[in-house]
């Protein structure tokens, strides 16, 4: 684990690292020392470990919970070259789409393929986040949507650190069997207007979640929709599960 | 109207009255003077005002966000007397259920019949209860579920004073088009394993809502197991709306 730079505003320090080829962010409370909950962000499709939108989610739970926050490019994305596979089953992806197949179990079947990669990727790069001692073995949250839950249910349900999660914008084309592994407490987000995932889609893979505590929240609006007090829910989700 | 008790514990006062014929509490903090958020609980079916479950979410609204909250026995239940055609109807109701008539669409009947007389009824008490100084004419929430949420749909649609309602553990079959009427901010509690009512039914009747900003919240367990978080929730809705 390289750190390549390392900024601080507000009270909340923002170290830049590669750990091998993967380009990853730690967040942390300025001069934190000792152990604290960890929660590691997936990006949305053609964000990056630095979108607004994941810094703004994470210096909320920096700032308001104390908590260290861990964001990676995944792969052809952010600071990560392009990926030539990748880039030519999306394309091909679209392809189908426009020919009028539908879009969901192929975007479900892509974000299975990748987590072949990320999986061990977030698993490391959660190992070396962890082996600091200002971050230290502490309990562990996963926030994604969208990208970042097609790709979290198969990390969630394969490493058991994770002790709460935050998904949704994702359908149970092909996770609904992965869904099942998933035992931690669940708050899953829905988009009741989605243009891009099917409700049933959605409402399917809420179902096959294994987890005795698992909410579903949906509120009309698409995809891109999601509102701002439902951030508000994740902090408190987590600060229930975490603290 | 006319109370008919008054005490006070843990800093909330509780005063029993009859408006006519109709049994009422209503809680407002100790000592409260001046105008306030008022929420109308509406209790479950064969339940009552002081309903334990009532009692222990208005005594929060008082002491954590210093509302005033108003419940009243729904027609043949409580204090009021036994009511022979609702009894009937639910006699008639229960044995066309067991000869595998549906259920839900009887129980959706019965509660718009119900409605007829409980909307002019709850717009009453509201009338009489904001008339006192210590509550006034501030912002109303309703919170209803079950039973609550058959007579809260109509209730909801018809009153202009009420600004935001949390509803739940009710279907569509009856209250859709009632349902389209209500604008007012929403958030709609679901059980997914309800046993009483059928998933596509609770979800139809969220999504019935005519409301630019409702929340749907489905936990998994049956009609009773509402989970303890939701609770939490519902304040912290109403401080979003009310305050």
């Amino acid at each position: 684990m390289r750190f390549t730079s390392e900024t601080s505003s507000d009270g909340v320090a923002e170290r830049l690292f590669h750990l091998d080829e993967i380009p990853g962010v730690l967040w942390t409370p300025e001069g934190a020392t000792g152990t604290r909950p960890l929660v590691l962000i997936g990006h949305g499709g053609g964000r990056h470990k630095k979108d607004p939108d994941v810094m703004a989610l994470a210096r909320r739970f920096v700032a308001e919970c104390g908590y260290a926050v861990l964001a990676v490019d995944a792969p052809g994305h952010g600071d990560r070259p392009v990926h030539a596979e990748y880039d030519r089953l999306a394309t091909e992806n679209q392809a189908r789409a426009e020919a009028d197949e539908e879009l969901a179990p192929l975007i479900a079947g892509f974000h299975a393929l990748v987590a072949h990669q990320t999986v061990p990727e977030w698993r490391a790069a959660l190992d070396a986040v962890q082996a600091l001692a200002y971050v230290g073995r502490g309990p562990v949250g996963y926030w994604g949507v969208s990208l970042g839950c097609g790709l979290g249910v198969p990390f969630v349900a394969a490493e058991p650190r994770v002790r709460a999660a935050v998904l949704g914008l994702g359908g149970a084309s092909a996770s609904a069997e992965v869904a099942a592994r998933i035992t931690v407490p669940v708050e899953f987000l829905l988009q009741w207007d989605d243009e891009r995932v099917p409700r049933a889609a959605g409402l399917a893979l809420f179902d096959a979640l294994a987890s005795a505590e698992k909410t579903l929240h949906a509120n009309p609006g698409k995809h891109g929709d999601l509102p701002a007090f439902e951030l508000d829910d994740s902090l408190r989700f987590f600060a229930r599960h975490l603290n």
